[in-house]
């Protein structure tokens, strides 16, 4: 029976999805024998405590579109959503955002310290590398060789942390237009949300048409789903956000409520997620629960 | 005429080598026009501002044994060193060794802040794995991915990052016995040394033979270069060395110097840098600059 045709729950989708991820990643994360364990505690701590996997769902959907084994898709998931946790613990330090819960936990640097959570960070990173490249992940030298790019590509100083610099200017500079909060978005979540969504297309060696409709889609819905984090800090209580709320309007930074109000805000992600719906006609049903992501992305409380 | 047959002087053959492979590594880190070019000005002060570039000149010189093109080598020479360059920006770092200067320049959170110090490292990482899965660097994508995971394996958690996690973890621990310091030492340096030695023979699809002959070169060759280090921590002035001297001493840290005392260090350097040298008999004397280089990195004087 296609997944298309099972009554669709997109919450316990990625609940089941989000288990047989976080499993890959506690594989790939052993306690070593000497004292660097300590790392790899650290390293557990941030990756293996919770998040809703949102990533690592991308990955595992539009993989399934071109019938990737579940293995491959699910090594590229882990991967994927460990430079996400690098990407949390490095942006929570004092010296950048300064958060001392995420997830609903203390962040890296409480739970350890400072020293250890630049390590635990840099460790993340570069395991996400060594993931795409073992030849157990793939087969296929060009499939892990494209992967590696693509995710250097969307997290790197063109990317992610490319926007995660802007983003840290901003706070010094609060009359950004809607142009460049666009931009500073699409460089520190879009990009990383863009490629997850193309590593399907990446591992089944799926042609042009179908990267770039991922592609599009990916894009439409990075962009719903930051403009539904801006909502969510700016409605939302922090305990079921699981990390401090109001912090953005607090330091008066321009966020797309701020911008677009809170109803524009919402009404502009419900816009962006039914674009990125569009995309995914390429795939006709089978794209079923990427479409429902679409959605849920935008009507989420946490 | 063979680069063998030609005087050799050590010195001359790094510096060229250090200026080209610095072409190419200001090649990458074009400044953007958007706020983000703040990251890479600080990748361009750690990156560009001088260095030995040893791990390059390993790069290139075991590219040479096989005949890989001048500019495969000169790009994963540069991906190597922008990875070593961004553990120095973490390393110096107020929470790790809050090192003020760097190859005889503020180091980076002191040019820029804390912050973008950070991300420049974590922009810099990213980078080194953006050029080895380019194809550009290499047509056969299965050097690119072999790179690729060699260089990760090298510089994360059960490489150079774990070897960081035990050197922090030391300082509170004087008691280490030099079993404990050589594990830390291969690590922390001698691991992507390894790597650099070894990336010519995966640049040029070498067998096992030769890539084992390299990695063995990288060991030794690594080892002698690091209690080089300790005994220039004990006996040489900053300004020649480019960074704070004496702080293993004052810290009271387990060193090479304080394990086998000064003499002892130096001599074990030395037969370290002889072992070296016999590994590469396996390539005779087309490996004649690699053998000088063993010579250099216990003589050199900063």
């Amino acid at each position: 029976m296609n997944a298309a045709d099972q009554p669709l729950d997109i919450t316990l989708a990625m609940k089941e999805t989000a288990e047989a991820v976080t499993r890959t990643m506690d594989r790939w994360l052993a306690l070593p024998e000497g004292p660097e364990a300590r790392v790899v505690e650290a390293m557990r701590h941030s990756a293996l405590g919770g998040g809703k996997r949102l990533r690592p769902f991308l990955v595992m959907e539009s993989a399934r579109l071109f019938g990737v084994s579940d293995y491959a898709a699910r090594q590229t998931a882990a991967a994927v959503e460990f430079l996400h946790c690098y990407s949390l613990i490095h942006d929570d330090l004092p010296a950048m955002d300064d958060a001392e819960t995420r997830r609903g936990r203390p962040s890296c640097h409480v739970a350890f310290d400072e020293a250890t959570a630049i390590l635990a960070g840099d460790a993340l990173l570069t395991l996400a590398f060594e993931i795409l490249s073992d030849p157990d992940t793939h087969g296929n030298p060009a499939v892990r060789a494209d992967l590696c790019r693509g995710l250097a590509r969307a997290s790197g100083h063109r990317g992610m942390v490319g926007g995660q610099m802007i983003d840290l200017l901003a706070e010094k500079e609060p009359n950004l237009d809607i142009h460049s909060v666009i931009r500073l978005q699409r460089m520190k979540t879009g990009a990383l949300i863009c490629f997850s969504a193309e590593a399907g297309a990446i591992l089944g060696r799926a042609g042009e048409p179908a990267r770039h409709a991922l592609h599009s889609f990916g894009q439409e819905l990075g962009l719903a789903f930051q403009i539904a984090d801006d909502v969510l800090d700016h409605e939302g209580d922090a305990e079921t956000v699981g990390k401090p709320v109001g912090r953005d309007d607090e330091a008066g930074k321009a966020t797309f409520v701020t911008l677009l109000g809170l109803d524009g805000a919402k009404e502009r992600a419900g816009m962006l997620a039914d674009q990125a719906a569009v995309h995914l006609e390429h795939f006709g049903s089978s794209a079923a629960r990427l479409a429902a992501l679409a959605r849920f992305v935008i009507d989420r409380k946490a």
